[in-house]
């Protein structure tokens, strides 16, 4: 076999089988195929696609390419939700507690991530001395002992997968539908859960632009699992503008703080956690139908067990838990910096692209993986769409650090809101969910 | 700019400006663009083409890449005739002589190439001591001299042309159109004539397989070279058998030697002969039309001019012109074996491919660049299509240096010939001419 012959298939529109997948990934990782192969044959796929076989293939050989996370028995029992990722998503971090007061366990392993903002590990070590760093047996114990465990993925996941991503970063091949099934589905598939629910963006805050893109690509996602034995739920959702307010590391913490104190009733983020939470209850057989579920987590936020559940997880990782009661314990920031709205009239749209970069100009995130996070900083929207503003009145804040930083995020942020006259239209968050 | 834009573009079926090309191959040359993303790029510009104004910016930029040969007050006035490759290919080596002879100046630089046989520059040291190792000032002084000169390409001509070639040659992106016609034209523009013959093959031993793509290809390259202010015919000319009777190195120019003898008047080399001389005849205002060009090539021939026109080529440049008089001052082969018909009837047809395996594993050809040449070695066609075989009349001649080597290539013969009881319907050599 020559990975040119392999190249050359694809460019035909031919599919290929399973030895070939195994032998381009193989020849991969081994070196014997040179990146410059591998990219062509990337464009080639991004041109002329693959089969549901072939994409399964393709998961099962980016799996095979590292090791793969043995959760032993509570492999079958526990739930891993994962998000392709949006700008404000603390959906992750509302839900983890909320699942595990409502009797179904979560060994959540989360990446670091680069982007506007850290991801969830990020997120969390928000909260002074919450440690993320822990075996795999470690996290078996404690999920056993309190129902629930978040880690950092330490483990050598999915090596072929990185290397892949990281040439489809610098070819312009990243926007390829089997591309990107195979990469979510392989990481989930090699952090060792067998109930996967994954919340699909869509909207200029997310990759796939339309909700018509996140279909096509979720329905591979689903085959996929079903061919490699794992259930997979996918809950296609808008990303148009952020979810919930606050966008950066601690502020998000915040939010879902409020959140599980039942503070936040409605709205986006209210809507998302019950609907996964209620997908997840029915999913496990923990409740009949949506109905019944949604009253079952209800009442874990009522009666605080959800609450309770997250401070139980803090403690237990080494957190100060003290941020539940008093948010000042918190990483604080120098500025914080109200922008008042120059007009009246409805807020139509908040551009979730936007605010990203004033968050990310903000610190809030990291470009390299050796750049550090800066946890307070961010930007909390006072208005989100439909609400109604008078000439004046704050639509949003800025958490900032540096004067000049400030001022360029503001400017973003201005970009980012849309006023009008009339009444804003709502829409539904989830367009469709595929099993 | 950066390149993973200017793929983005290219994906998306865009045009490239000339500054994008020129950074590409700039890119290219000093290592800023990865060759990963190189392949990429070429991948897809597969699919998404390239107009002509692209394709004549990429030539532009592949010529710029490395030196470009002045051939001073020579340029406008000679002719470069180029062939994308064919089996048993010499009209080249016919037609130098015989241009000379006829009043128009040849400058030709040629390079070794690897294939089934050497190229022209090989073919031509199978003479003992022809030396093709000249400087260009020493060329031009020949040409002014004797009005001939044909040299070894060892300038560093388009050297971009040579990193892209490399890498499409193992990312299945050879056949491209755009790709070919860049590349053929930026040599032939940087070797310095401005009048350019090429002679673009079609078959199963040609690069393109059909004439209509055949013609696509010619039609971009004449276009192009308007663009670059180079005057170029292209020649659309059948490959489906091996042009003439030898295919090897020595085995080609005694068939040359015997055409500049009048000794061949008929069949594909005499008429592909001549009509590139009268093309060039025409083209180079020494005659007012083909008919009249045919007799004066016929005279140059029929004069012995043209056979001493070689003469003085040969010694000139070294060569022991003896080889003229006497074919077995060339090397010699220990194995001279015929190939007799096991049946009878009309050759239908010679794969021109299989000859060309033939040859190649004898030791006519380059696998790499380092591999040296079996100048004896080859095949010779005593039987061309149309002729009629009787059973046990011999339809080709191997000559070879090994024993085992020499079974090979028989079977090889034996697969490439088709023989038909019905007659052989004959088919034009030329199918287009373009400019």
């Amino acid at each position: 076999m020559r990975i040119v012959d392999i190249i050359e298939k694809k460019k035909q529109g031919k599919e290929h089988t399973k030895e070939e997948i195994d032998f381009l990934i193989s020849s991969l990782m081994d070196g014997t195929a040179a990146d410059y192969q591998i990219s062509a044959w990337l464009m080639a796929v991004y041109f002329k696609g693959m089969s549901d076989d072939e994409t399964a293939y393709l998961t099962d050989a980016l799996v095979r390419s590292g090791e793969v996370i043995d959760l032993e028995q509570l492999a079958s029992s526990v739930v891993d939700k994962h998000s392709t990722g949006g700008v404000g998503d603390k959906v992750t971090i509302t839900l983890i507690p909320l699942l595990a007061a409502c009797g179904i366990p979560v060994a959540k392993l989360s990446g670091r991530g680069l982007g506007h903002t850290g991801g969830t590990i990020d997120k969390l070590e928000s909260i002074p001395g919450f440690n993320t760093n822990m075996s795999i047996p470690d996290m078996i114990a404690q999920v056993k002992k309190i129902g629930v465990a978040i880690g950092a993925q330490t483990q050598k996941l999915t090596p072929a997968d990185g290397k892949l991503y990281a040439l489809r970063d610098v070819t312009a091949t990243v926007d390829s539908r089997p591309l990107i099934a195979s990469s979510v589905v392989s990481k989930k598939i090699a952090s060792g859960a067998d109930n996967i629910i994954l919340d699909v963006k869509y909207g200029s805050g997310a990759f796939m632009k339309t909700p018509e893109d996140a279909v096509k690509l979720s329905e591979i996602m689903v085959k996929i699992g079903k061919k490699l034995n794992k259930n997979i739920t996918a809950v296609i959702t808008s990303m148009d503008e952020p979810l919930g307010r606050a966008v950066g590391n601690s502020l998000e913490i915040i939010e879902a703080i409020e959140f599980l104190k039942g503070n936040i009733k409605e709205g986006d983020i209210a809507e998302l956690t019950y609907d996964f939470a209620a997908l997840a209850l029915v999913q496990m057989k923990k409740s009949d139908n949506i109905d019944e579920a949604r009253k079952i987590i209800n009442d874990a936020i009522e009666s605080g067990r959800a609450l309770e559940k997250f401070r139980e997880l803090i403690i237990t990782q080494g957190g100060d838990a003290s941020v539940l009661d008093d948010y000042s314990k918190f990483p604080q920031v120098k500025y914080i910096v109200e922008l008042k709205s120059g007009e009246s009239g409805f807020v139509h749209r908040i551009d979730a692209l936007k605010i990203a970069y004033g968050c990310k100009l903000l610190g809030a995130g990291r470009e390299k993986k050796t750049d550090s996070i800066d946890y307070g900083v961010g930007v909390f929207l006072n208005k989100k769409s439909g609400e109604y503003v008078n000439k004046g009145d704050v639509i949003c804040t800025i958490y900032s650090n540096d004067e000049d930083k400030t001022n360029a995020a503001l400017e973003y942020c201005k970009d980012a809101f849309v006023l009008s006259e009339s009444k804003y239209v709502e829409y539904n968050l989830i367009y469709k969910i595929i099993r």
